[in-house]
């Protein structure tokens, strides 16, 4: 298949065109300015084929498609992290809501029949009551930030254009996906950054927690990706991803304080230890299952060993 | 009660802030900065207590609501015409989406108990199938282009912020409502418009009209207003608001050539003629019956010759 991967330089983007190419396909990856990317983003960059794209750009996003006449289009880029989000609106419209709109409105012209199979999110469910569990893709959304709320509202600009028949659209709602290479913001790639360098002794051996009671749903990012292929070849509709169950942020750190080895005090961070809003979530993978024929296989013991040894490595 | 309307200055915000002033409210209208109003709109902002202020502008709006101290907001400010919207998606979700974000960040934090009476649209159903008429509140959304899009969106964010308990909301889903005063870019008031000017000697006897079969719920602009106070007063949740009935546009033309008593040559404009997405809508009132004790009160053809009036002496 000729695939398009926006976002090709993010976290869940490598992933993906490692996995894409692997299977044969053809890849093409969209990245930032250069300006503009990570030390890691420049690194994944050269090792795929990629142009340069902003895809808040409708001009630029018509030219590229209109260029590359892809098959499938695996939209990943924008704002990923919640705080980023809700510190910037209108940004957040413009590169999660408006940019969707752009790869859109282009297919439906070119009427190549492409697939998009767009990266929505498990936190469009927001806060869902404890006899409601497991979500399922037909639990109501209910979206309580930023960030979901533009993935609940780039998911209506997508079925939009479904409804019109120009193009075909799958929308996946992973819950949260660990692994090697994700940005230290998020909390498990956090605490295993920072037990990484207390093993380089580049930290004193204390790891200041918040609240770690919430419990989610972590999936390994190499499953999540091998579902995105799956979604292009079969899917229809939208699919929840994840591991199926529910784990706590106390149990993500034991499991990595065991794989370090390390002896680790924890201080907790008093303005980190308010409630979860959201206290337990995890989803069915039944759709998945039944539709796509895709299972998680990776264990979450592995995905942390392999995300605390990618720090390791990295803090070297 | 202590109302800010926004959007004071547009077809709905006129009629409305003379409804609240009539009903003994306390009432200042927020109106775009000079430069930016039309003529009509310079009039009517004039003639009641004002402040300018741009809604996308979040600091603005924050040092507006925290001076004023509203009991009730009603956001009545926005792009509403399908085109404006469909030409420019980035400007649409800063004016339409983001705003309300504004909006309803500042009611939280100020605390103050303001509730929201935020105005949605009907078109966020998008194409309903007939067997499903009249539409319901409960029935799915599926906007269909921008304009509805950015609607739905509002009414996510608002959703935000009531699930949070802070503010309190009520969203109000009108169908199509006219009345003088309306742009001339809306059907209705543009078959007026023209009548007036033929009337006047200002046009000749010739009228392009496009598609006429479409059914639309209209009522009168007068009756709608009614419902957003008594929205503010009783409502909680989502209400329809419309006439009950669908109406095609050739008995609305039809209804204006009798009020007008020219005798006039249709001409069809084939640039006009496709058939329209939604072939037929209306709504059930009985929500609003039963939990705002409103009904439409207006005939169609009352409303008709007061817009035929107002266009009628504008013309003159």
């Amino acid at each position: 298949m000729r695939a398009l991967v926006t976002g090709a330089c993010g976290f869940v983007g490598g992933h993906l065109v490692r996995h894409l190419l692997e299977k044969g396909d053809q890849v093409l990856g969209t990245v930032f300015p250069p300006s503009e990317l990570s030390a890691g983003q420049q690194e994944r960059r050269f090792s795929f084929p990629h142009a340069v794209l902003d895809v808040s750009d409708a001009e630029a996003c018509a030219r590229c498609i209109a260029e590359y006449k892809p098959q499938v289009i695996y939209h990943l880029a924008g704002i990923a992290f919640v705080p980023e989000a809700e510190a910037d609106f209108p940004r957040t419209l413009l590169v999660n809501v408006a940019a969707i709109d752009n790869i859109f409105r282009v297919c439906h012209l070119l009427e190549n029949g492409t697939k998009v199979v767009l990266i929505s999110s498990g936190e469009v469910y927001g806060k869902v009551r404890a006899a409601d569990l497991p979500v399922t893709e037909s639990t109501p959304i209910a979206p309580t930030n930023n960030y979901s709320l533009s993935k609940a509202m780039g998911e209506l600009v997508a079925q939009r254009y479904a409804r019109q028949g120009q193009s075909e659209v799958v929308i996946l709602r992973p819950f949260n996906h660990i692994g090697p290479g994700q940005n230290n913001r998020f909390v498990a790639s956090s605490f295993a950054w920072q037990l990484a360098r207390m093993a380089r002794g580049k930290q004193e051996l204390c790891l200041q927690v918040g609240n770690l009671e919430a419990r989610r749903d972590f999936s390994d990012v190499r499953d999540i990706v091998r579902a995105y292929r799956l979604a292009a070849l079969n899917g229809h509709g939208v699919y929840n991803l994840g591991s199926g169950k529910a784990v706590s942020i106390r149990e993500i750190l034991h499991l990595l304080l065991e794989i370090s080895g390390l002896d680790v005090r924890l201080k907790p961070d008093p303005a980190r230890m308010r409630p979860s809003e959201v206290p337990e979530i995890y989803t069915s993978l039944d759709k998945a299952r039944r539709e796509l024929g895709w299972q998680p296989q990776i264990e979450l013991r592995r995905t942390l060993s392999d995300v605390y040894h990618y720090w390791l490595q990295a803090a070297s």
